[in-house]
């Protein structure tokens, strides 16, 4: 199953890659389910039951330019820094042995997966493909054995970074400086983890004007997704909606010789194996 | 304006300290505002306007237990490491010229004022009483000079810190070692800034079995709330409802000598001048 935020309202995405169709949640089911895409998590398992035997005859086609973040409306976002070895490596730390340094992405920062990038006056703004884990049932102390069941689907995100913001000061500024306007991009929809070969295995990259800076796989995260899950909810509290930017392969910016950033003008394309493309373009900010 | 939230339903506080009592906002509105907390910080302008003139005479007892956090549904929380010298100098860092390192508290941490707290297991928790502002108007680059007309009041919160986890790794875990269950009690209600001789100037502490551990003032805040509110407002967009945590003076037990961490049995009583106290009372995880 795919679900897709279309202004924000829930939409049951069909159709085979470049021809998907959208289905409104709230109208296909008589109302029992939406609009919004946060209601939709809230009732995730009622959902899927729903959707295996909806009429998904009635579809249109979805305008990419009013999709919006997959869950637009989470009460926590965690994001993972340094967990895969070889950004660890060229960020100049040691591969974590406990669960890496966590910090949030604002919800302000959160877009759909296409959009303008505003780089801010004086910012060194830099790239990572994630794979976004979105949590579909409440979770406390769960173990990773269980933990795909706690996840509603995957999507892809961006955690744009401003590295001079981040890097400013005793001790990493990571909240504030990935989360200006627009540095949370996700999309283009959430695709639920048995629609992959294999959740814990997949092709992720990004290139800058058809450049490619960044390809991992997924199975390179020192802690999986099902590691996350169990990991974090032995701290907190999971709840349905909540967003995990689950960290970025090598490739960024700031690990460069030299260091290259992004530039006003440019378009950055990242895109995850089984999921779909996100697509930014970047513009000076007004002086 | 005092604003209580008792049973997860705004309440309208009255009366003299140590005898506060409350009016449900929306049975006294006709349904006009509330029943919850955040809906009335997306209307936070036009209940001032309704409270200014509402009939007040019908109150309530305000059972303590039943309190809640004044806002208990932020979208976004941050939390301001190293805002005060002393607290600075007592944790080794410099004291920031920049806006200090910004985390957040995960919100499935938030609880009233009164609650009991469990240690986790070789956990050394600490404590950190802390002036809370939340905001009252959606903020995006203002000047310090207008930042106060975007705070809808302040209230107590204690920033409970489990010291291993946090240190541990390659960089603070703030934001998981500040949220485990009930690490952010806060309360007992929101205070608007007129009702303070100075907002600017509170004094500010907590004991500990009686013995105090911390007792500062909040103007001596490197970044006073209208400056963090502006500088945090230079990266994100705030929203009604956003909670901010503005850091601690100095006298936690991380740096004392010897240091010194919450025991099983111990009770935290902390409190704000012209805002109330809060009482946490500390026990055991299960084996």
């Amino acid at each position: 199953m795919r679900i897709a935020n279309l202004d924000n309202r829930a939409v049951l995405v069909v159709g085979d890659p470049g021809n998907e169709r959208g289905i409104d949640i709230a109208t296909a089911s008589d109302g029992r389910f939406g609009p919004d895409l946060a209601s939709i998590y809230e009732s995730w398992d009622e959902v899927r039951a729903w959707a295996a035997d909806a009429d998904v005859t009635d579809h249109a086609a979805i305008d990419r330019a009013r999709l919006g973040a997959p869950s637009p409306a989470p009460r926590q976002v965690f994001a993972v820094g340094l967990n895969y070895d070889d950004h660890a490596a060229e960020s100049g730390f040691e591969a974590p042995t406990h669960l890496p340094p966590v910090f949030t992405k604002y919800v302000s920062a959160f877009t759909g997966p296409d959009s303008e990038v505003t780089i801010p006056n004086g910012g060194n703004v830099d790239w990572e493909i994630e794979l976004v884990a979105v949590i579909g049932r409440e979770a406390r102390d769960v173990d990773a054995a269980d933990a795909w069941s706690y996840v509603a689907g995957l999507t892809a995100g961006q955690d744009i970074s401003e590295r001079v913001a981040q890097m400013r000061g005793p001790a990493p500024q990571f909240g504030l400086a990935k989360s200006y306007p627009g540095f949370a991009p996700q999309g283009p929809w959430l695709v639920t983890p048995d629609e992959f070969a294999d959740p814990d295995d997949l092709e992720l990259g990004c290139t800058i004007d058809g450049e490619e800076v960044q390809k991992g796989r997924t199975r390179e995260m020192i802690f999986s997704v099902p590691a996350l899950v169990a990991e974090l909810s032995r701290n907190v509290t999971l709840y349905p909606g909540d967003v995990i930017f689950t960290g970025t392969p090598a490739g960024v910016g700031m690990g460069r010789d030299p260091q290259r950033y992004l530039h006003a003008g440019e378009r950055l394309d990242s895109w995850i194996e089984g999921i779909g493309e996100l697509h930014q373009r970047f513009v000076a900010a007004r002086a």
